[in-house]
């Protein structure tokens, strides 16, 4: 039984698994100083240019969290969304390991404002009050919403004014390319991102996540902080080699283009339903929608999916590179059943 | 070409990678709600006993930086040997993360003595000093020694008298137990171990550690301090089924029981050479050794490994799972050939 | 010239100086350990009860973060208002020290309601999610506002039933005192206050705040966290005896009624001009109101003060102990001739 | 009944408590923004030049704590003697605050030396162990004595050549000057050091500390620290007063004088009696002697000092700026009278 409940609930890819095996049959140098590792950052610097400093770590919050404390000193504030992952779901990670303070922006699209962001950097220069230093987006956002480049330009537009950076949760950053349709580095770091986390695990990885530096100058600490953040991993080429996998043929791509349009299918479909009501935007493999509460215990016995609020009946369903036409056929099928469509 | 730098640089265990391409056939629960995840608790249960309370994490610093955690209020110290692990290669996460101070201990042979330890229990009820509350040793010790049993329980009697911790460091608990021919439950907790960072990944594993704390009480904030840690793996089953494969069918003795036999098979074929003096008691896979200064960068280019002090020719040598017959007796013919014997 | 800038801008009360004058005639015991501490703290209980526990420390923001830290552990969130003083004007220190979120919510009169608080209780038991521990309020308000005993009371019943504590910013805690004709056992520790900070510096002190648990288990560390802190001094007698003078003969109690009144004084005289309008209530010893903006400049350079809301001329007028009636109708009069009234 | 204890058992001296009293008269700007602020600042920048940056602090282990994180990241550590105040007497403050190690160096008698500091200055550039960054001293020392200037240059000299920062914790600066009869800035600033903790609190303030940085652009982030590290005194001039009186008339080394002088005289007088054994030189304030265990417990109850070592009856005697000769005498003649001599 599949399930839309989260895109970490699927496997690694196989192509993943197959660069797992093959990294496997050597004994080869530990902490990163291995040819797989190397390659892998040399995918990087393909796509992204070669000026930039690449971190692998093991999960998103150890990859938010490194960015952010590379930007930061503990004085300092971060401006996101309320429905930020780095505030609401990474427990207090961000406060304990930067010292700063998360100022948080209602966002009903998931989606930050220039305007709302300028409000909200304040009393620059007093000593008592959190200096504003980073703006922090999610990429695709928690709402399976997508910045479109000029947003992320206006964005970074006020940063530089402002003398802060501009940091990337990019967690399904290739969900978000796909659904520009544009190449990662248009609208990342030619549209003044200066740190990303670059997801993998959610688009198919076993495990890791990269940390993305478009100024070399942000990362002289990095490998320091990373340690201290216990995100070095010893083993480090199968982090590494994952990576090579998934950048060296486009299975980026391919698995982001496939979570996408079950997205947009299962969109679809449901759209056709009159009971459903969609409460966002469907831009990449997320869904956000209200359905009849009395459909939603039983429908969750079949395919299971969170409940987002509790008081609208809104849920969200989260399509993933394992996620089939007969997944989605299956689940609107058994909700027309249960609405007696 | 094999190196003795680090049983780090040897891969995953065939068996392990197995079981995690097993694991990869479905599409299951994340963070820890899976079946692979209670399989592998249950084996620890087996192991330990039904009362413990099991966390998997990333990594070793993740495991051991987690425990004194969960240990500790940040106005503490905790207690340990110069040459321990959280002292000199976690770079400063014990201290950022716990806001603790390491008090540390000379330990020639990489162990703590009772009453070195009583001595350093200072001023108790002070609010000037840190207050000692953790005596961490690490299983084998970073040295290549190891506690015997009763070695163990005379710091854990230390440790209730003056209302401490005892923390183990065992990253090679699998190497220790084999050395020590004893089940891995005598010499840790039935000797008074309160929390124990069960080593996996240099036994074998493609990532992954377990903190198995004795105490459940101990362990009520655990699962937020994980998280917040950064240690806390989305998909989980990956860390999980690795535990289950290499505690299924005794692979953690097989592989630390090979890796064991190797440093002997080389500390045996080492002795033979007059110019090779031997520094520490080989009990577990590693060794160290003064070798004459000359034979040195030639025999790391053959066979990486560490000069552990270069002032003395003293060298590390560790052997792993995948350490083999050949490898050593390779490694002494060149050292032989270095030397003229 | 006198000021409405900011009671921290009045010196200390001659009877404080005298004070101090006459503890500095001896040699005596550092840290606490003097008379005069035990004294001031034997005030305090006949204030509050025998079964509490008191600390002193240096100021404001060391107070709120040490009673904060004292109530937590890293991953918990602190529920607080918008415009709370721990929120705005205390750096990230309360971050940086308790490691905790601070989750915010907008009040326009700077109060709390039971219902917004219980809104923001979100996730208890979820590993991802920060878990809320306490609930902090100021009493008086950063607005000049003050909370009714049953305001009070009903956001500790609101604590108390789901498990967290209820901190007190009391830096004017004795201008809401007088506010609300109330003890100060009945607006705190009667209505369900945990942990109250007592303010000293802006009611006439030279240096010094009171860190008051109402339960004494939960002041068990708080020794060892107030050394941490750097709040601890050594000629403790210092910070003692200023407490002493404050308490003994209601010397709090008269410089709050003073401010209070000036306050008062100083609205009903505003009122009388009707290009002021005043957007809050006066409970204490704060003016919040707007005036014309061209009139601002001006007059700040005949009396000091803050523009509180730059697009709005908001301003704030804060009374001191010091504040005479001549200051007032000074400033007054300076108003009425700027506004050719 | 005077104390040997320590120089915090001393009071105010009267041209400090004359200074408050004048200070007070006024209604003046809070935090720093006063004349009595930068009157005091004036006064140190003509001691130790015009390009320094000063920051009023409220005491010690604030001052050391804000200076060292002024000068480290998270990951660095910190080098100085085992007896260090910052090692032992100031709780885990620098390690919970700056998230630094404290690596130890042993120093029979308070001091460091440069060969000690470079063998500890060790793995630069691995991620893997802290990063020494800052070498503290502390002048005088813990036991006693006096850096000489060379000795400060020395150590300068290996921070130079290492990239370091030389840190002084100068809570007994002046008893060091007067001991040295050099000016402050002879064996401080042109000697190398980058960070100086310039003591108050032990020479006759009430309460206060500076700290001073000699290369302002260390000091480009520390009005934030010190707010965040709760060390910002709201109504600073009376801080800034005091210092304005500790260096206007030199009253700073007229009260140093005084208790070195009698350290000096309790020094003659005890040398005349063969049971006491000096263990340190006694430079400045402090004496280190070891008695007869018998007449300590008696002595003590009449002059009241601390033992430092239980084992080998080693005591440390404090004269402070109110110590008299009658005290001293007391002392010795009631220990005569002890040991029946």
């Amino acid at each position: 039984m599949k399930s839309f409940a989260s895109d970490n609930y699927a496997g690694a890819h196989p192509d993943i698994l197959k660069a797992l095996i093959k990294a496997n049959e050597v004994h080869t140098v530990s902490y990163g100083d291995d040819p797989y590792t190397s390659q892998a950052i040399w995918h990087f610097k393909s796509i992204f240019g070669d000026d930039i400093e690449v971190f692998f770590v093991y999960n998103g919050t150890g990859a938010n969290v490194l960015g952010l404390s590379a930007l930061t000193q503990s004085f300092n504030s971060i401006l996101c969304s309320e429905c930020a992952h780095i505030n609401v779901d990474e427990s207090t990670a961000p406060e304990r390991f930067t010292g700063c303070k998360l100022v948080t922006i209602p966002a009903a699209d998931g989606k930050l404002r220039p305007q709302q962001v300028l409000d909200k950097i304040q009393r620059i220069g007093d000593q008592h009050h959190p200096q504003a230093k980073v703006i922090s987006i999610s990429q695709s956002t928690e709402f399976g919403t997508v910045y479109s480049t000029e947003e992320v330009k206006a964005l970074s537009a006020v940063a530089k004014e402002k003398g802060l950076y501009l940091h990337m949760d990019g967690s399904r950053i290739a969900n978000a390319a796909v659904s520009l349709d544009k190449e990662l580095a248009v609208f990342t770091r030619d549209a003044g991102v200066d740190v990303l986390s670059f997801g993998g695990t959610k688009n198919g990885l076993m495990f890791g996540e990269a940390v993305i530096f478009f100024k070399p100058e942000l990362a002289t600490s990095v490998k320091y902080l990373r340690k201290q953040a216990m995100q070095l991993h010893s083993k480090m080429r199968f982090i590494s080699v994952q990576f090579e996998a998934l950048l060296s043929q486009d299975l980026w791509k391919k698995n982001a283009a496939h979570s996408n349009a079950m997205a947009k299918l299962l969109e679809r479909e449901m759209k056709k339903i009159p009971e459903v009501k969609f409460t966002q935007s469907v831009d990449a493999n997320g869904l956000f929608a209200t359905l009849p509460a009395y459909v939603i215990p039983t429908l969750q016995q079949h395919f299971p999916f969170y409940v987002w609020n509790e008081k609208t009946h809104e849920v969200r369903l989260m399509c993933s590179w394992d996620t089939t036409e007969e997944d989605v056929m299956g689940f609107v099928g058994k909700l027309r059943e249960l609405l007696n469509r």
